[in-house]
């Protein structure tokens, strides 16, 4: 038997219970976005990591290495404001192949810090390897967050609102135009942009946080077809999504004209979106949808709600299907 | 120009300089074995961490996946002794390449525990992904420190006396075992057991953190030869070593006359040894070492001194030249 044959949860469940027993009040380990650890007056510590490798997660001649130093931290910086917090500092562990140029380098670094210094996260340490042959990135980020505001996947009730705070699909798209060689123009562009550099979603993790009228939270990193599932496996729920619902950008629309792809597919299951996923007191829903679209100029999208149990989709109320699910590192 | 010209050093010298600016007060960020934060009530967090790429760091039908499971935590560890703190939280990455079998990973995890239940470290959270060839596993790793007790390489000062905590070379001859294919029967079982499994001077590195006249720390990683210019460099000294007096276990002196090698430049240049090296006011020297023997019941032995600048060797006080440099993961 080898690790192919139980993909990534799989491996994670095999592991994991005798690391989850005994822990220290108040921390939380291997499950969420985060870890969490208590840290003084009434805030804890998050802490994330996310390994990046060449082939797997990004082709080196596809993403020019500012691109790729700002997603390195973006993807990072996403899985904080899933838990609602505030990133403070990165620690940066690099596996580089003796070819890569100072060039390479210097692109890297400068993408890594325009993110770091727009959401004013310090890189403090890391580590500088060679790799016999791909490019290896690890980030790890630690975030602060008020105690009682920390959003969990656990957390969802069910009648509960589900909704995504930004675009689905484009960030998909954009992988989808880079392996099939597509022309890279206009909303082409665009696409391809969102893919190689997505902003997370810290503010609206922050404001999302704060609120108590929201339940669970977790960033959309697999694509929601995915991610609803963690949730509903984290709370013991079901969900229904209506998939004429999830938000699609003009961009993604119009490309998906163009080249004969269904745009909803690609929004369920694309992935990489790292916008936020929460779960909303159904009754609080108006609310919470027109303070943060009065806060970010944006809305928040209602794509379902919570159910007891089983993930059904729908078009028009009616049942539908999705062709494809979401991605599986070890399978695919 | 490639990475391979300028090396790790060269390469961390080049990116890290704008993100050592305008750092939080009581915040110290690259350059060190940690990253060090302010935390609560005159404590202090630290942070490392460690990437080991298969090929690089290890050969994967050498090293038992137990063996590499205690090794990926322990050289964190080291760096948590290092600055004089205890560990608390770890926090793994793992690029598995998909031929990996269900039980080396139930052996990675075991040996991985193994040391994390010893020295009270809890797996918090982590990332699981495919890599498309080598194996690749980053730890990150945050313990605690009593802030005014926390231990720099920059604060050697001249006329210290230098000082390590344990035998030096015993890693690099169970490398150097493996690599030349050596009977690995009795005295060099020994010797690739300590390549395998290091054990951190967390003890040790707690106990001499406690005292203020320990002045710089750090852990022995890439060897003496390379790490003692590190503590040169960063506390604008030099070094004069005698490398009659590194302590060598009998272990390594056998094998070392049975397959003529000679000890003492391994034990300079091996590295991997993950022991402390410490500089110690030499007028409460006596005092020090007598307290350390006392509370391990090892020596903690004096290889020199702290001077004014340059590293001289020195062999029954006569000037001495080391073949061998230390480790550079882009150039050998």
């Amino acid at each position: 038997m080898n690790i192919s044959s139980i993909g990534e949860f799989g491996l994670i469940r095999r592991f994991s219970p005798p690391f989850q027993k005994s822990l220290p009040g108040g921390t939380i380990g291997i499950g969420d976005d985060c870890a969490v650890m208590p840290w003084k007056e009434g805030r804890s510590l998050l802490v994330t990591t996310d390994m990046l490798v060449e082939e797997i997660h990004f082709l080196r001649e596809a993403i020019p290495p500012r691109d790729l130093g700002y997603k390195s931290l973006a993807v990072n910086l996403s899985d904080i404001a899933a838990m609602g917090g505030t990133p403070e500092s990165a620690y940066l562990s690099i596996g580089l192949p003796g070819e890569i140029t100072l060039d390479w380098i210097d692109g890297f670094f400068l993408g890594l810090r325009e993110l770091a210094e727009e959401e004013s996260v310090h890189l403090l340490g890391g580590d500088t390897t060679r790799s016999p042959a791909p490019l290896i990135i690890n980030v790890a980020v630690i975030g602060t967050v008020n105690s009682a505001q920390v959003k969990h996947r656990s957390d969802a009730r069910v009648g509960d609102t589900v909704c995504v705070t930004g675009h689905l699909g484009d960030s998909g798209a954009g992988l989808r135009i880079l392996l099939e060689g597509k022309p890279t123009d206009g909303d082409a562009s665009y696409l391809l942009r969102r893919h190689h550099r997505p902003r997370p979603h810290v503010g609206e993790g922050c404001w999302l946080g704060a609120r108590e009228e929201v339940h669970a939270m977790m960033d959309v990193s697999d694509g929601i077809d995915s991610d609803v599932r963690r949730i509903m496996e984290r709370s013991q729920c079901g969900a229904e999504v209506h998939l004429d619902r999830l938000p699609l950008s003009p961009q993604l629309e119009r490309s998906a004209t163009r080249f004969g792809w269904d745009p909803v597919e690609i929004a369920a299951t694309g992935g990489e979106d790292y916008c936020l996923l929460a779960t909303v007191d159904s009754a609080r829903w108006p609310d919470v949808a027109r303070g943060f679209e009065a806060a970010f100029g944006r809305p928040l999208t209602a794509i379902g709600s919570v159910t007891e149990s089983g993930l059904a989709y729908l078009r028009g109320n009616q049942p539908a299907e999705l062709g494809k699910r979401g991605f599986n590192h070890f399978t695919e």
